[in-house]
């Protein structure tokens, strides 16, 4: 894979508008992206109609035939036991091996977990993979993981999500040290976990390769007080849906606001243009892209419910991060981290020895 | 304290904006709930003239020295220890005495919790006491609790914030039967943690006294599929904070999509009627006043932040708890719960020894 060229593996069955929004949004993608090709995973029955009516997409894409797919309700257990023929399996498989960038599908997200652990297998050094994505923000946009992948973690986890975290925003932002937060309640008194409190402690040492700022708050998410909001798969879930259900409940009364009447109406003709504007600002679409990140290979998840141009944007996350080396910049940085946390376990096991004598 | 007649100790010196919002509040809220008397807990000489300017205050109001104040800063431990004189303590000890009703503070929160714990002891069966507030939702609000008073909740804590705020619900919204649900990750394969499944198990059987809907997930907060919502303090400060956040980010964005250009200027001249109209649904001074439940007493925190009129809520819903027999309700509510998860947990460790044979 020469510099500048991608090949993504693309599961053409996985998600509710499945296979259009996939080809659909590869075609949109290859003109974003060019250098980048595409293997598109299905039943090519119904994809080649699909490629056909996209002109020149055939030119980068090839379509390999899958007699499976995975299905929405399938447990991830049973899908990677019982669905080795499906779209999903064989785009993860073939990135599993090499023959491949990348995976991106818009399918069950617990089958493409499983999936892509068990076919590219964990950075060494990682248990499992946290779920990353961008949040919308007053100064743009952060990164905040996990979202769900490890319902119960411990320090040693939280400071590589960091790590990990931390190198995805390099890579995708363009940024050179991207400040780091772990999510935590703020007040004194209240004081958050014990895994919290070493994660913290690991983090702030001497030689840990990236910008901490110590704990956040929840209100600290979308003031894009810091890039990377790092902290537990439950906590992060329940915040990243809280934004999403908060952004949702706005969005809704200020439609209302402009119905209640006729002035309002009127103001709306007007100010249509800037609210057309602010709402492509916090457009859901341009978040689409959760990232499994962790595995020896790179695997995007999108939104079950994307349409095009959200599928285009998950694509172009999966470009980013093969282009700009993810993985070898992360293998560094956890590996830097494993020196620091080291020295810093055997330092306190030393001094926990000489208090002992 | 004959029905109707409610007797408030107000803390005069906490908040950013103490006495002023404290004694402002009062004039407001001495209009709106008649019948209700004050205790005003301060410095004489600050609060006096305040007072006076307020025609008609001092009839149902009377100032009791206090020559400390707790202060932002003061630890929890501290301000127990040490500011036994201050404004705050002896506010809470006339409640815990049953010389007022209940307290209301924009004071320091650790303290205030530490105080009104001290003052007013737990209800039987109850640990420590729940933070509970109103969150805005798609279809006016909904009760969530713990917001931070707890870090780390078993099921046993889960299960009786759940029947303190279907009470709380019931008096201050005025429900037969508010929805109960626990916040947690939806997906199938993501389950959540073992004290989530075994107080969901609880709350289910018969004989609980609230209309227990299972689990929740972030974006139901808001969307206001339950009505009351119940999580452990760090998952709930964090979910909050977040909301509040997204909703100022939202705020933020929508301001400025009316100053981009002419056009939405005038369309803000039009419209702003309907927007102001907007800001008064989602004005975060009617959702001001946190209660710490499970207390045998009422003690409401209002922000420190809050003006006039977010201390005058803060008040409103102290009125209501005592008006509306909370304390007694609750007592009624975990006495029945304490009967179910006893006998719950009697057939459990039965079943065990027969496995065990």
């Amino acid at each position: 894979m020469s510099a500048g060229k991608v090949i993504l593996a693309l599961d053409g069955m996985g998600g509710d508008r499945a296979p259009g929004i996939v080809v659909n949004g590869a075609d949109i993608a290859r003109e974003r992206y060019p250098g980048t090709t595409f293997l598109l995973f299905g039943d090519p029955a119904k994809l080649k109609p699909l490629v056909d009516k996209r002109k020149g997409l055939a030119q980068v894409l090839e379509i390999v035939a899958a007699e499976d797919a995975v299905l929405a309700e399938d447990k991830p257990s049973f899908a990677l036991r019982r669905r080795r023929k499906s779209s999903m399996w064989l785009a993860c498989e073939t990135a599993g091996q090499g023959r491949a960038d990348s995976v991106v599908s818009a399918g069950n997200t617990g089958a493409l977990l499983a999936m892509s652990m068990f076919a590219m297998r964990m950075i060494e050094g990682t248990d499992r993979p946290a779920l990353a994505s961008f949040v919308p923000t007053a100064r743009g946009e952060s990164v905040m993981l996990d979202l769900g992948a490890n319902i119960e973690c411990d320090a040693d986890n939280l400071a590589q999500f960091a790590v990990m975290g931390s190198v995805f925003a390099q890579v995708l932002m363009g940024l050179d040290a991207p400040r780091v937060g772990l999510l935590n309640v703020g007040s004194e008194e209240l004081k958050g976990h014990e895994e919290l409190r070493q994660a913290a402690a690991w983090l702030r040492r001497e030689g840990v390769p990236l910008s901490f700022q110590g704990f956040i708050e929840g209100n600290d998410i979308t003031s894009g007080a810091v890039d990377v909001v790092v902290t537990d798969g439950f906590t992060g879930n329940i915040a990243l849906k809280s934004i999403e259900g908060t952004a949702k409940l706005y969005t809704g009364f200020v439609r209302d606001a402009f119905r209640t009447s006729t002035f309002a109406k009127i103001g709306y003709l007007f100010a249509s243009g800037a609210l057309v504007k602010m709402r492509k600002r916090v457009d859901p679409r341009r978040y689409n892209g959760g990232v499994f990140l962790g595995l020896d290979g790179v695997c995007v998840k999108s939104h079950g419910g994307a349409d095009d141009v959200g599928f285009a944007y998950a694509i172009g996350v999966a470009v980013d991060m093969v282009r700009y080396e993810y993985k070898s910049k992360l293998v560094e940085g956890l590996a830097k981290l494993r020196e620091v946390t080291s020295a810093a376990e055997a330092g306190a096991a030393l001094q926990a020895t000489g208090g002992a004598t």
